[in-house]
């Protein structure tokens, strides 16, 4: 059992973690919510893609484990607090995305009780390097939840900026790897048709 | 294993609902985000609420199920796409929120494959009716959120608002079912504070 003093000092840095990722409503995605009226942020993205997760998980190529997965695609974003959001087809930009979202993560999960911010830059790193059951599933998540919104939105963002097939095609080369059915449901039913209306580029 | 045309037809169903859900991220709520730019929105607040339980669940009364937790967290305002956000201390709109919010669940729910909806439907419930450890924590989480933004904003919301704190304690009454610890922390740390400012009236 804690003393009170150190009770304290836990929920205090806790609540200083809780309070600063605030700020993640604030970093903007490329990405039009379907209403088309403005893009939205991280924490809204992530928010979808817990729920997508929650019903989706059905499809994952192997058995995934849905806490650990929900928990990585809350926090997977919250480097870009420091480090902002780097366009998937940036390429500039992606160069030094790395070292500027390792900084990031050190400084952020840092605010936490050092249990607490150990596991949760653990997640972040399995996220980021992709290999895990769980992982390629958050990826498959974060690559199909805008290309949904993109066609929901005919095709606005790829239009605007000339984006071709090939570069979403590199963009998705993992996303089957997390769930075969749900990229070649996004592939034939989000993808393909803008395609075929000239929205994204061949 | 089904048919091919059954699982496109599930798939539909669940798209169908991953896509309405968008427009949660433009239910705004009276809640300032901590920059005090901007009220927050109920996708924003259900992701924060989400961390917030991976990080404090510890502090529960009773041990809780956390991916059911957060699972109510997560969906727990999607009824708001159809019924709005009703605000805490609005008394008037508080009495025909219950009819309001069961029609939108009815539908909204309605757009996924029986079974999930159901379970979602089932979720929402629980929470709606707050008897069990899970709903008493994710009460807690909802309630303490905004009382933290609101501290951390200087108390704009309350202040503007003219809130006294007798409507915080009402609001609050069973904070303290869902954690002990977590409502006294708010209490002196975030609440008192204000009181004595003169930002809540007393």
């Amino acid at each position: 059992m804690n003393s009170q003093k150190e009770e304290i000092d836990r929920l205090e840095k806790q609540f200083s973690f809780i309070k600063e990722i605030d700020k993640e409503k604030k970093i903007t995605r490329q990405t039009y919510i379907s209403s088309g009226e403005r893009m939205e942020n991280d924490a809204e993205h992530a928010w979808h893609m817990a729920i997508m997760t929650l019903l989706l998980s059905e499809y994952a190529n192997e058995n995934i484990d849905i806490l650990k997965t929900i928990s990585m695609l809350l926090i997977h974003d919250l480097v870009e607090i420091d480090a902002g959001d780097t366009y998937a087809y940036d390429e500039a930009g992606k160069a030094s995305q790395r070292q500027r979202e390792e900084q990031a993560a050190e400084r952020i999960f840092g605010l936490l009780p050092q249990d607490q911010g150990k596991k949760m830059r653990a997640l972040w790193d399995e996220f980021e390097k992709g290999e895990t059951a769980e992982a390629k599933f958050a990826h498959a998540m974060d690559n199909i939840q805008p290309v949904m919104l993109n066609a929901e939105t005919d095709g606005k963002a790829w239009a605007e900026r000339n984006i071709h097939l090939s570069q979403i095609l590199k963009r998705n080369q993992a996303t089957a790897e997390g769930s075969d059915t749900l990229w070649n449901y996004a592939y034939h039913h989000f993808i393909m048709p803008n395609v075929e209306k000239g929205r994204i580029k061949e």
